[in-house]
């Protein structure tokens, strides 16, 4: 074995994000530095994506080098062996070895992200740091049409944070939907990629359209003339998971 | 109004319990003191159980006295204008005015609980401090088959922790099942009334069925036969909620 792909699952609340920072307690740093210690070198972590602040992961992919000799262990007791060394934050859910040059951002087929809104006027302790919650009454249906006008190729510029060095702000949308269960409603999107702050810019567009105030045709409009100023706020990180990888070769985009 | 009656629900990880206690943080006495800046007087809250240290709630029940003049709120209006008071571990979900000789242990016809257990070798980080993980195979199909013998009038004697100044052990549980979903197990129990970690120990008990160590039969024994050394282990606390108060009139339980 020279590399291994692990799923990772972690709750963001404590955490500066996915990427080490100086100064910040990171996921990359925390898993690296329990890594280091259970394998006897200097690992390097390789992530699917950079997660901001305050945002979780159900199943999220990174890929670990090793920068010399290592303690041999056979992958399938690394997640019970590290995660006696990892906080119960953060919890390795399977490992497996992986071909030297598999990246796990450019590797798979794509990403799928949830959006959790707790919409109720009355806070719930157990939700708290993990849904944003909306008093306003939100029309789910009308949300989850305007959800379904992302689906496909377009040019999400208008869903990207000001001031992102990006320029190619093309990406597919494979699906996107908004469903209510009570006073939860979760919105789904998957894709090829995802531009800063993409899903939640969406999420704060589509808040917009379940209040009634944007229709389907604004969405169509913001895909074709993208304009950040027209799309709605970009919602808080904390009701934000990365849900799953989708594995696979991606597809050619053009 | 001369009384309130509040339904909360609450995250017990960072407290001592509901019980007002010297030096450590409990509920009562954070919700009274919401209570006593929301109404500017001293207010006297009363529960419908003690909850254990580390113990959470979906829907607890308790009333509030006023002792002197008080800010005139209507009662609809209470519970966001205090949970803006509250931490957010806390949640007043509801409030209606009720008698002033209705008492929120007395004054119900019972109460439900559940308890999570997370049946699987791999952590959940959004299960820490929610779940009581076992990682061995559990048969739950065992376990909700034990469950069943609790339901009826009986003697929990072998259910109650040692040194519980309790005399009469005779209670009746109302229904009982253990029930499976992914990883994710839940025992759910309903009584006129609990003794002191009875529903702990009924899920350590429940535990040993699930192991094939215990036998339905075991459980008649120890109903019939009440001896708290031949009962299961007393689980942790995190994994158990105070999920509904069953309202109406208690009924006679000779």
């Amino acid at each position: 074995m020279s590399k291994l792909a692990l799923t990772i699952s972690y709750l963001g609340t404590h955490y500066s994000g996915w990427q080490v920072q100086p100064n910040a307690p990171s996921i990359q740093q925390t898993l690296g530095e329990a890594l280091d210690l259970l394998f006897g070198c200097k690992c390097t972590v390789t992530g699917c994506s950079r997660t901001d602040s305050g945002v979780h992961a159900h199943e999220f992919l990174c890929v670990v080098g090793f920068g010399g000799e290592y303690n041999h262990i056979p992958p399938d007791r690394v997640p019970q062996a590290i995660n006696t060394i990892l906080p119960d934050d953060i919890s390795v859910l399977s490992c497996e070895e992986c071909p030297d040059d598999f990246h796990p951002r450019y590797g798979i087929r794509g990403k799928e992200y949830i959006y959790l809104i707790l919409n109720s006027r009355i806070r719930d302790p157990f939700l708290s740091g993990r849904a944003c919650q909306i008093p306003q009454p939100l029309d789910e249906g009308a949300m989850n049409t305007a959800a379904k006008e992302f689906i496909g190729y377009h040019d999400f510029g208008a869903f990207m944070a000001a001031g992102s060095k990006i320029t190619d702000t093309r990406r597919t949308v494979f699906d996107a939907k908004v469903e209510r269960q009570g006073d939860m409603l979760t919105f789904t999107v998957s894709a090829d990629g995802f531009l800063y702050n993409m899903v939640r810019i969406m999420v704060g567009t589509l808040i917009e359209a379940g209040k009634g105030k944007l229709s389907p045709a604004d969405i169509r409009g913001l895909l074709t003339h993208p304009d950040r100023a027209n799309a709605g706020a970009t919602v808080p990180p904390h009701g934000l998971y990365l849900n799953r990888i989708l594995k696979g070769a991606r597809e050619n985009e053009a």
